[in-house]
């Protein structure tokens, strides 16, 4: 056996630097933040950049995850290594204290998904009553698949009611208290993981009650044994997985499965002569609306001077619309700022999650309105515009109204533009990854990856996910760790940020597979190419799955590719990176993978080097039960070389087993 | 008018301790305890007495609310008044990072409560469907009243019926997603609260899923809008309150409406001659079990060289079943440890919340076992033993049986007994008091109170609650305060550590109300006590209303009161108290009590003080809007005289408005 398993299990990195320091004092590798940047230099303008250099040093007690505020007794800390002081007051220990603050983490990031999907949800709810007139059911196709997934009958149905019964089952899936699991989740599962699930205890039967008990469960004395609390955070992940599925499915009933598409990322895309609008969170409900509605009022743009109305994405709503719409992705969350600082942005409208509230401090500098529009989300200082699926479209023309008239207003001495811009090609799904592969083989559209696999033409799969995290140079270590696989043959799939980095850089486009793609993954895009003449683009050399929600989509693939194998998914040369993991949402979906039985790198730390044991689970004991694993790294040379080794390992097992097999088919064939 | 309203809105005590030095070095009044702290001491064990000590100083960030660990981009600090320091890496203010800090405490205290109350619920909903046969409907006359209240028809109907539309319920008001009401708290709500929680838009759907929207509201980037983040908390809080009328409805359905009664509280009722067992948590649907299996199972005490099985109880568990059982209370949270101590105690048992981690810890140097039995609240070094309501009794029995034989392995030398054993009076449910006051005004029983208030016999009534917390000497602020009420005529109603702390110093009986109580609340006490000469006992000084769960028994007194007044409840001389505040519980109820129209005293300082802006929107605006308000107050005399202010205030409002109301009456009376 190589020496690939001790990598995949990474040692502590006990002396691993906390934040990395930047190799320019900019702290991005962004070309159009660079630009950006320069201009808030010049301005006295405070960004996020700055911000990030006043907090440091950081808490040491807080990184560790041995900060414990979980009630007024408290804030305690663990400051020693024996005796009273080595435990909180009531005596919890660093062990117990690290994984209640690191699922409580889970907790929030499944809130959040789900969060998410109850708003697409109840869209699909006022669809299906009748109460808006806004959406429709885009895909029918995807409706069918789903319902017959699900389980419900659609021979001879109206499309409506089956969206009806999808509906009522989705919403079962935040509430349902009978003991069966949730079908978001249980449907979509191989029978491996599904079993896996039921054995551990951790398949959750719906999304609300396993977050609220997790917060039950971690509240001041209550569970103390560490991994009694870690497989509840694991539930909590799966619940996180419950969201994004109901989420991402929805959201392709109603707005349309992406399917390849062209389109420009970064600063440049915001274009001086035109009504530019920035819709920026995670939402497409709201977002989709805004894109029609500013079609629809392309006159009254037209009219105030400008050619028209340019709606720019950030963040994920930025990769909802882009994979959907093609729309233009302005840039990704760290350096959302930056669209305010060109001073051609004219309407900053945002939904919900990774905005920050810093934003309406720059759009106080200039013409820019910050418009918040849900319920859960307001800022002071933005200006909100409840926005109701119900009068969907006549809000979103008031949006869109808002820019025009803030067009109006801008300031010329403020304009400074960004040259950044760079083509993609975007659109990714599972049906139509399934499509492109199909036209190579279409019984069995997954063979081609995996074959590819098996015969060394590629090294296996990565999914490349999560947030921007200023630990870390923006985006840099998201694009080193691409270089890296990609150079090795690695085909790579991209959600979030991570998408948004690659898209912002350029290397999310046929020229990249040119300049940076191995020999192996070079002459597999290009048979995919030959395979697809149908298609009106090349192909990229990083395939974006869509938003963070859309991570679904990639445990859709790692499945597809386990059925294919005829495997269990811990078998599979398939592994998952989060570079500059942030967002408490991130902390659910490495959980999930984990769970999923898939390497899982992360290049930022999350709260948990007070106590080796959970570093121990999250390591190395996850692996032994889940098959997947934590590979905490925050080196991106090394980390990709792990994540490379993890893919080797697996692909040589594969292989041996594949060899033994024949073997033993030999064997028999010639009577032992 | 007089001066009392500038008190009841506190100013700012920025000067406050933040922990108040104790007069005695042992950090406790309690008697029962200096006796076991001795000898703690005297074998250098370590107990919470010395964590909190090794805990000094805590740190700052932490207190304020300023410390924001929501993201894996902190930990964050609010560090300086201006500039980048003065707000997160994501731009979130003070006012941002601490509202969100504290609204999750909310979600963790309301996530407490409403599991407390699921396993109620699974209890009750298996006794429905016959998969337990160790539980009854012990109160039909309960269920009716209940079922009645909810709508639920009980017209020749049989009782297992009507407690299956009961729990189904009481299931949907955990994951309702239609748009009503939760039922637990609508059909508990006078009409003028109703519209309130309604018109502020805080009125919950259901538990869970007010929860999981709690945290996502607070995660990373998305609500920054401090009122909204607190109404967001508000509307948690009233989950937690629709959380505790199921837990305290199906309690007292399945195991009696408590009724006056006598027991005994403080370490000294841990006797030497029997096998003692100690239940400590907060839910009776096991503690319940373990009561009846120690009656069986005497004998085998007996064989064991034991006189019986002594059941006694720590914190809420001992409440549930001190209310219903008489069972002796040993003791409450901060001294948990100490049962241990006697050298004579055999079982701990215990279910969830408020159980110190570190018990384990001194179970190792003593024969007693530790017994963990429920599925998220598992202890290293503790045994576990699943309890199901399948098998209650059974399991019960086992618990009991580990007991009789840890009984075998006392140490004689480690024997030391604590003298302290107080008697009391308990059972005061609102039934209880109906009944009581029903003997003097049967149609009107809560004119009895209400009466006494306008005519200035008694001041007013005040809700004393939750926990201890050892930034105050233990116990201490307890009885100070109560002290002062009682001296000054005001009825006092406690449920909690805080009636656990009178229990235990003698103040919940009779020969109290001779030695502290004013002429008026004497008077008032010995009127009833002669309308009740049914009762087997005189009443005590303070009412005992049950565990933290029952302070929803509060909220239908308040509001009891306020129907007779013909008001709404911010028009009610009715105060809450929690001296000792520790647990989110605690916020979420402090919260509630606020929502419900209550000024709210504090004695210990949840983490708010890093912004004025949210300090003020607890003491002053919540009074705006809902008519109750939070008195933050850490010097117990000068928190008394507050408390009696707010009293004294309504009562004067009281009394205007009636003689006004009178003199029109005269005046149409006499043809104006």
């Amino acid at each position: 056996m190589p020496r690939y398993r001790d990598l995949t299990h990474t040692s502590r990195p006990s002396n691993a630097p906390r934040v990395v320091e930047p190799k320019n004092p900019l702290r991005t590798t962004d070309p159009g933040t660079i630009e950006m940047l320069k201009v808030a230099q010049e301005n006295k303008l405070e960004t996020v950049f700055d911000r990030f250099v006043a907090q440091q040093p950081q808490c040491g007690f807080g990184y560790k995850g041995i900060c414990c505020r979980i009630c007024l007794a408290g804030p305690c800390r663990v400051k020693a290594e024996d005796g009273p002081a080595s435990r909180g007051i009531c005596g919890a220990t660093a062990y117990t204290i690290v994984s209640r603050n690191l699922v409580r983490m889970i907790a929030g990031g499944a809130a959040s998904h789900s969060e998410h999907a109850r708003h697409v949800l109840h869209t699909a709810h006022e669809l299906v009553e009748g109460k808006t007139k806004d959406y429709e059911i885009k895909s029918p196709e995807k409706l069918h698949k789903l319902a017959e997934k699900l389980g419900i009958e659609t021979l001879n149905r109206d499309n409506m009611e089956i969206l009806g019964d999808v509906t009522e089952l989705a919403y079962e899936d935040f509430g349902r208290y009978k003991d069966r699991p949730a079908a978001f989740l249980d449907s979509f599962l191989i029978e491996q993981r599904h079993n896996k699930f039921l054995n551990t205890n951790i398949m959750p039967r719906n999304i609300d009650g396993t977050v609220t008990e997790l917060m039950a469960q971690t509240a001041q004395g209550v569970d103390a044994d560490p991994v009694n609390i870690i497989f509840g955070g694991l539930k909590g992940s799966l619940a996180d997985l419950v969201g994004e599925y109901i989420g991402t499915n929805l959201s392709d009933v109603l707005f349309g499965i992406p399917e390849p598409i062209v389109s420009e990322a970064n600063l440049g895309v915001i274009e001086e002569k035109m009504v530019n609008i920035a819709v920026h969170g995670h939402n497409p409900v709201l977002s989709e609306m805004v894109v029609g509605a500013a079609r629809e009022l392309k006159a009254e743009a037209q009219k105030a001077g400008a050619e028209g109305v340019n709606i720019v994405g950030i963040c994920c709503t930025g990769n909802e619309l882009l994979m959907r719409e093609g729309v233009y992705l302005a840039t990704s969350s760290a350096s959302q700022e930056m669209a305010i600082l060109t001073g051609v942005l004219d309407a900053m409208v945002v939904d919900i999650q990774c905005i920050y509230p810093s934003l309406t401090q720059l759009c106080d500098c200039y013409h820019t309105k910050m418009i918040t529009t849900e319920a859960i989300m307001k800022v002071p200082g933005a200006q909100h515009l409840a926005f109701n699926s119900e009068t969907a479209m006549e809000d979103a023309k008031k949006l869109v109204r808002i820019a025009i008239e803030a067009y109006k207003r801008r300031d010329p001495k403020k304009i400074a533009l960004s040259k950044t811009r760079n083509s993609l090609v975007a659109g990714f799904s599972i049906e139509a990854l399934t499509d492109i592969f199909g036209k190579i083989n279409p019984e069995r559209p997954f063979s081609v990856l995996t074959d590819a696999i098996l015969s060394g033409q590629i090294k296996g799969v990565v999914q490349m996910a999560g947030c921007n995290n200023l630990k870390r140079q923006q985006d840099e270590s998201h694009v080193a760790i691409l270089k890296a696989l990609v150079k090795n043959d690695v085909f790579v799939v991209a959600t979030g940020c991570s998408a948004g980095a690659f898209a912002k850089m350029g290397l999310m486009n046929s020229e990249a597979v040119e300049e940076y793609a191995g020999e192996g993954l070079k002459s597999f895009i290009r048979q995919l190419e030959e395979a697809n003449p149908q298609l009106s683009t090349k192909l990229p050399l990083v395939f974006h799955l869509g938003s963070c929600v859309d991570n679904s989509r990639g445990m859709d693939l790692v499945q597809a590719m386990a059925k294919e194998l005829g495997v269990d998914t811990p078998k599979v040369p398939f592994a998952a990176s989060a570079p500059e993991a942030m967002h408490e949402k991130a902390v659910a979906i490495g959980s999930y993978c984990v769970s999923m039985g898939i390497p899982t790198h992360v290049g930022t730390m999350p709260y948990l080097e007070g106590s080796d044991l959970i570093y121990g689970i999250a390591t190395q004991i996850a692996h032994d039960v889940f098959g997947g694993n934590f590979i905490f790294e925050v080196d991106e040379k090394v980390a990709a070389q792990k994540i490379l080794n993890a893919l080797e390992y697996r692909t040589w097992k594969l292989r041996i087993h594949k060899q033994t097999a024949e073997k033993f088919d030999t064997a028999i064939a010639q009577g032992w």
